[in-house]
């Protein structure tokens, strides 16, 4: 039996339940915008390195809880966890973003690929869960999370960041079986990873799709949607007696919000490009929505700041379900004072939107 | 009076008119997949220098008209034309992009702002507009262009490409009035600029927003649609009794594309993220469509193309009004057989779908 989180606001509204205040965490929440953060990255050596040692990635993963009133704590780690473990070779260059050194580009560098052992090869992710699970002491919950295989696999076949994806979207148009076997197996992997971290304590998951927008509605449908809902059919969504909540994020795909909340998540995040309410009315209630505040306004003052977060929960209105964030990552350059004001107004204002509700 | 154009396909579809054939051209057709354009670039020294240099720039526009049966030309040029014109100090650098050398920052900066004088300041576009057409003799229609007061607003605040956009959606969220100025004196400048491309003679006008996709919906609707809507207001469409047709092209605001289309442009460009067959739904005639490839499927066989190619014209069905174009420029790493291949598909297979409106 898990012990009881004092805040569970985010699981309440993760699966649509009433909450006294919506719930806030900020994507990319334990980062560089943080001097705090800065100094333990470069105690670490290398980005990876923190990744990679439990007591590090803790420290950052604790970090924005003891500035701000978030009500959940996301593990530190990254997207490409996996490849790294599959013996892609992954560097982190600064700059420029990740690089892998053997790129998979052949059908026998696909079939050459291996699903990692979770308790060994990725022992590092499950020791950093287990420890901040143990520094939270139910506090708040811990949101564990993975890559969609399609983005995940952007990486492993172009070898680091793209502007065209040229090679991946060639493998697509003109070599889709080989596609298909390689996040097939990316799948797979994601799916025991996630449930490792299940296992090993967190309190609900969020699949990152950051590439889903590059394809057309076809091509998503069949190369990345598929596989989140192949993932998410396998995952441990319950542990004694407690529900794990999955939310999936496809950034620039709130056009095909509907086949996304129809995937077999429990709640759909949403990028700044679309009205909030609208994709309320879309959604209908069979999934919680996660969003959406344009990352930018943090670089305005804290009179913008709350006129804005105000303008996305009254666009959302008094209905249950919905997670407070921004629709990406925060930018580094941001001040985090007024990551303080978001995470106030975003307590301070939604109370008078749910009151309406139960009027 | 203008001479008769031999081939009128992309004027008529753009009015909406019956056509034999559904009109095909390229985003950045006259560009670096093509040897001859890599060799001409070489001998111009750089990029800028092929922008200015009316003879050179015309030899551009026409290289892929001597390989492919294309249905128009579009004139080389930049969409940063007008800011360099305005003393921002343009210089394009390789593998970076462009960079303005005093980008604008602040409400001084703005005010400093001087619409450029079509004929001296940026007359060497209106002498390349005269040289291309002399050289078409008619052959097809030459397309003019500019960006949006958007788009070139971004790269004129930020000083080059950004990841984030992070100080002109500063600008946009804490100091919107300058934003406003800003965009009103490139907008107005750009009016200017597609008139007097009209006057020395481009057939249509497409205005290109690349960057229209960053911005929340009512954002959109305030700092891009505006603005292009402004311009379209500006300008002179009827020419000695012919029509000069326009296209918005806002990339990534498919979501909106109702909007877009009542903006008063005779044709409305989408990216190709969307089915365009939901994009002629949602619009019912309103204005004519272009779209929408995905540019990676130019990376496979001819087998493909020609299948991708027939999907997107079956998708788009009998209705009248359809120009082909890619959802994006053409990528630099294509092999120019593979462009054939889609331009002779274009011509080939829309009959099919054309004999069946009339049956």
């Amino acid at each position: 039996m898990t012990a009881k989180l004092k805040n569970d606001r985010l699981i309440r509204a993760l699966l649509r339940q009433p909450v006294d205040a919506t719930p806030v965490w900020i994507m990319r929440q334990a980062g560089r915008y943080l001097p705090e953060y800065r100094r333990v990255r470069e105690q670490a050596g290398s980005f990876l390195n923190l990744c990679k040692t439990p007591e590090l990635a803790c420290e950052v993963t604790l970090q924005p809880l003891h500035r701000f009133d978030l009500d959940a704590a996301i593990l530190f780690s990254d997207i490409l966890t996996i490849p790294d473990a599959m013996g892609l070779g992954l560097e982190m260059i600064e700059k420029y973003g990740p690089r892998f050194n053997s790129p998979v580009r052949s059908r026998s560098d696909i079939e050459k690929l291996r699903i990692p052992d979770m308790h060994t090869d990725l022992g590092y992710v499950m020791d950093a869960v287990q420890t901040v699970k143990r520094e939270l002491d139910n506090r708040v919950p811990l949101i564990g999370f993975a890559g969609s295989p399609w983005t995940v696999g952007t990486y492993m076949v172009e070898g680091g960041p793209s502007k065209e994806y040229g090679i991946i979207k060639g493998m697509l148009y003109g070599e889709p079986a080989s596609l298909h076997d390689l996040l097939a197996t990316v799948a797979d992997a994601t799916t025991d990873y996630l449930n490792a971290q299940i296992e090993a304590g967190v309190n609900a998951v969020q699949i990152f799709d950051t590439w889903g927008g590059i394809l057309t509605p076809d091509a998503y449908r069949e190369f990345s949607l598929n596989y989140m809902r192949r993932i998410v059919d396998g995952l441990k969504r319950d542990v004694d007696g407690e529900r794990i909540p999955v939310i999936l994020f496809s950034k620039g795909c709130a056009h095909l919000v509907e086949e996304i909340a129809a995937a077999g998540a429990d709640a759909v995040g949403v990028d700044w490009t679309v009205d909030i309410g609208d994709i309320r009315r879309r959604i209908d209630g069979r999934t919680a929505v996660q969003g959406n505040l344009d990352p930018a306004v943090l670089y305005a003052s804290p009179e913008v700041i709350k006129r804005e977060v105000d303008a996305v929960l009254r666009a959302w209105g008094a209905a249950p379900g919905h997670v407070f964030n921004l629709g990406h990552g925060i930018h580094p350059q941001i001040d985090p004072d007024n990551v303080a004001i978001l995470v106030d107004s975003v307590h301070e204002l939604s109370g008078k939107y749910k009151v309406k509700s139960e009027k």
